[in-house]
């Protein structure tokens, strides 16, 4: 078995060879014959709707979907994210019925209100999304002004939106798709607050497609990118709901309008955690994506000589351009490495905590949150570089990077926006500080905060970065808290004291997400290596190796401060870096097509496995409409009398 | 005069004031009721060229365009790119009328083509464009593949495309509107080559707008931005001109076919450099309008609370934003200011030249290409930062924030790509170190690369900053030259060498662009400062300072290795940073209001004068086609059968 047969035989790539893709990739009427970047706003939503319907109907058919496939299967959420880029360049209309509305109504509905909802949506007899987010409140759910009054005189919940900053804003397919929702908002029982809470919402009549009375609905416009998502707002005038469509599995309102308090409201994190494991995974698939497309290209295009005597040379073969690009392969590697990983600590978790065990939870949620940063953080950065590292050519449309970027940026922003998620892991790694600092014993993650043993002699290895790096997080947490304790003896409040910090916060948690990374990077992959022949295994430990001693270079600064490296490390880490390059250049071709990504799904010019390049750029630019004609009518409208002086 | 009265009279911020501005953005034709966005690809280009026609006969009117106003004017330049920002969100699509096809008759033509083509170009009888790229060639000149090769018996040039690659790709305006052009081609004479040459080659029939036969011509297709410059590509089926169509200001082509050379190729470079010094200018404009749109946004909304027992707080409160924001404020100065002192290089250079001194072209070229490869690097980063620190609403395209990123970043790729400048940057750099080697004098902005003096106690100032970046470049570029030398004695060639060193060549050639920049910024601030009032110069020094701090912690590694900076250095330097932060926090919306570009200009629902941002928000999203129906016809047609089990 070769090099690239084994690669794709690892669990990461097998899921795109499905047969069952195969099949949907031959519904030819699920393909476009004018790009979607050449239509109208709305065209482009029509379009997206007509794919939308077959491509689901064709999803339920091959995953039997309706038998009890469940939700919560890491490894089908990365197979249909990976077909469904082969349909949509951007995410489909539909995204969040599968991808909230369901797990909300699994997650929080009772048995009851499961039997009969989950069933309609399943089927996809209504179609749904989830609304929290509004016009000007974000991050703090508390700030949320969407109320939901209980009036026990009708058994009825009143849900209304106060002013224009209480709107719902963002929700995809809420616009024009969906007819249901689950809307989060602050409910009142008699005057009297008792936080948010989920509510089933009807939104449109289901033979008409009309908002409901007292439902005010619309999409938010255009975007930078996913812009056949429908993203919506929906607002509501007094609008009266029955008692039983309040999510009622943690918290319950009787009859009567006695509240009755949820067992724990730690339970709900579990979906948070679970989209954000989904992120880290679909920032991998982003990452093999664009490395595909920039190597790829970088392999046909030709441009200078190296030397006067000798023919236009690939560019690939300029270190620059091994510099921009083989660190994309590593890094869609080492994120899919630590997706896996994740996955296994949170079902982990997960199972204890139906048990009633609870004690991993905070971990598990700073892990979440460290790699949900990095991974869009580093993605979209790398995505960009690929991008740039095409050319001109990266900029056309037609090479699928510009889509590509607007789907990892997006990441950055949605669920948890990352300077906010970083602050919150601070938050984490400083109590472990605290903790440790009371001699408490810490998580396996954290651990290594409250190591005091002497700064070790520097190595260039990699346990001497990995640990290099773990002096730096521990490093940075320390001056972290002395600063605040410094500011609070001098009498300034603690929350005023954290904010001063936060430019210091921010960079010790991403210092501590880059320990992990690197660590589970290289453990994950040492472990799955003794299983894979000699070439395949020393290829992936040049792509460990590749990524810790980027990192390193990186990071420079930081290591000088913490650490005890000195000059000469530097120089012979530079060294090493560089050979690195020289030796994963052979195989970067094959490592970009062990990702196995087929040609639909890349979807780009500049990409495909045959590498016809430039006859598939003159292709694409004739399918503009604006090549149609070869006289624009604007020309007899404006131009001519124009250049005549008659304008 | 108050800070911003003072400020506003700034050489770079009175242009924007210029009366005859506001005439044209009274012209309400001029804008858009339904927002770009929301067309497609086509009805963008129509839109574009109704908008154009009116906008160039109002310019011209109001510049008195067609009576001797220069193209190469600075201050001009700049008042039209911020007017167009008005008009349109991308560029026009004639944008490279003025900007290359009447540039390049004016430093190409003979006084007699000049005389004929330049005043119909000028008076917009004729439409042209540039065409140098290629599909399959950029960078690499003599790979260009479009040849021109001389007919003595008929007085004819014959240009054509030999190849799919050879064809033209990607001058403004070529695909549908233009129908002229300057077209650069290998020139051949009997068979024998005489290096690229300029022609000026009627493409489209006058009257009918149809291409003339022999000309291939067409769009090449969708952009990530940039979407109505109607970007063509063009190719020629062995299509004669007449001879009189080379420009023939340097290089002659005569009668019987006897080719006289230009006295000095250096003169083209005018052009080249010209136009970076424009792009710099270009960066600072762009980075003024996204600080603007994001500062202003985070002045009005509120997110969460500093303390539980306060209101949620304006989000510039935070200090993380302020390290997000605050830099791009100092960003958008630094590049203007830098921009104005590369002007008065250029045009004392391009002085000498007319009287034959070349001198100092080499160091001028250099810092051309520094300041164009810095300032569109960072700019861009910078917007996106803004984008990303406006939470999602900086994802809608109503932002502004998308589109001017979109600008940003094409100029990473055009007028030479940025690692393909960095590394000419670095020739002209190791040359220096080779001749100051030999104890030649080396050229004032790169004499310090020969300080041979011991490195120096460090001081956290602006002086000691500034001489720590002039050590960490002239260290960088040592090292390379040793690594280069190390190379060849072992026995590779100089070109691998150079390729092998060239990771650490571009890191060298940024170290030395940010010392220019640093240094410039400073001097030039210094300068100016003397005429201002006590508290504007003492904000303007603030922001210098914040600069130059922000710039020694990024590259903290590069200080630490090449420079005495200790570890309490490095503290201290955060300190100052953070208290900077707070010192500037009070003045940050001022200085944006002081950029004084108008709400037309700004075109943002985020960044407007008023601050009415949801309000804004809400009525650009009313503006979607999609919204002015409740039920899209997709849901007849798709949906509900879908819904109901029927298709």
């Amino acid at each position: 078995m070769g090099l690239v047969d084994q690669l794709v035989n690892q669990p990461h790539y097998t899921l795109v060879n499905q047969p069952r893709e195969n099949d949907i990739l031959s519904h030819k009427e699920l393909f476009d014959s004018i790009p979607e970047e050449y239509l109208s706003h709305k065209e482009k939503y029509e379009n997206a709707i007509r794919k939308t319907v077959l491509y689901y109907r064709l999803m339920q058919k091959y995953q039997n979907y309706k038998e009890g496939s469940t939700i919560l299967d890491e490894t089908r959420a990365n197979y249909r994210n990976l077909v469904s880029f082969a349909v949509f360049k951007d995410y489909p209309p539909l995204m969040l019925h599968n991808g909230m509305f369901i797990p909300a109504i699994a997650g929080q509905g009772t048995p009851e209100q499961q039997k009969h909802w989950l069933k309609r949506a399943k089927n996809m007899e209504i179609l749904g999304t989830y609304a929290q987010t509004e016009l000007g409140h974000g991050t703090f759910i508390r700030g949320l002004e969407t109320t939901a009054e209980y009036d026990p005189s009708t058994e009825e919940f009143v849900l209304h939106s106060p002013t224009l900053t209480s709107y719902k804003w963002w929700p995809g397919g809420l616009g024009h798709t969906v007819n249901y929702c689950v809307v989060m908002a602050q409910l009142y029982i008699r005057g009297r607050h008792h936080g948010m809470q989920p509510f089933l919402v009807q939104l449109r009549d289901e033979a008409t497609h009309m908002p409901l009375p007292g439902v005010k609905l619309g999409e938010i416009g255009a975007k930078l990118g996913l812009s056949t998502v429908n993203n919506g707002f929906l607002a509501f005038e007094h609008h009266r709901i029955p008692r039983d469509r309040m999510l009622m599995k943690n918290a319950q309102v009787l009859k009567d309008g006695t509240f009755v308090a949820g067992p724990s409201s730690k339970l709900a994190y579990g979906t948070m955690i679970y989209v954000r494991v989904i992120i880290v995974n679909g920032m991998a698939n982003l990452m093999a994506k664009a490395a595909t497309i920039a190597v790829r290209y970088s392999a046909v295009r030709r441009q200078s000589q190296i030397k006067p005597s000798e023919p236009e040379c690939q560019i690939l073969d300029y270190v620059t351009q091994q510099h921009k690009l083989l660190i994309c392969i590593a890094t869609s590697l080492a994120f899919s490495t630590c997706a896996r990983w994740l996955w296994d600590v949170y079902t982990g978790v997960m199972g204890q905590m139906e048990s009633g065990n609870m004690d991993h939870l905070p971990e598990l949620h700073a892990l979440a949150c460290s790699l949900k940063v990095v991974s869009t953080m580093d993605v979209s950065g790398l995505v960009e570089r690929c991008r740039l590292a095409c050319g001109g050519h990266g900029f056309m449309h037609s090479s699928n990077l510009p889509y590509t970027y607007g789907l990892a940026t997006a990441a950055c922003t949605y669920e948890g926006e990352n300077t906010v998620l970083l602050l919150q892991t601070a938050r984490s790694l400083v109590k472990a500080w605290q903790k440790g600092s009371k001699g408490k014993p810490l998580s396996p993650t954290e651990a290594y905060l409250m190591d005091k043993s002497p700064v070790p002699k520097w190595e260039n290895t990699l346990d001497g970065i990995i640990a290099g790096f773990r002096r730096v997080s521990a490093g940075k947490v320390q001056d972290c808290v002395s600063k605040i304790d410094k500011l609070v003896k001098m009498g300034t409040s603690y929350e005023d004291a954290w904010n001063q910090t936060s430019v210091r916060l921010v960079a010790a948690s991403e210092a501590h997400s880059r320990a992990v990374i690197l660590a589970t990077f290289r453990s994950e992959v040492s472990r799955a290596a003794a299983a894979l022949s000699p070439p395949l295994s020393r290829v992936l430990h040049q792509l460990v190796h590749l990524y810790c001693v980027y990192w390193a270079l990186e990071r420079l600064g930081d290591l000088l401060l913490y650490t005890s490296i000195a000059e000469r490390d530097v120089q012979e880490l530079q060294q090493q870096y560089e050979d690195l390059l020289q030796k994963i250049r052979p195989n970067a071709v094959g490592l970009v097509d062990a990702f196995d990504l087929r040609d639909e799904i890349l979807n780009s010019t500049l990409g495909a496995y045959d590498g016809r390049v430039y006859e598939r750029l003159m292709e694409e630019a004739l399918k503009s409409p604006l090549n149609a004609e070869p006289v624009n009518q604007s020309f007899h409208q404006y131009l001519k009398p124009f250049m005549h002086g008659k304008l």
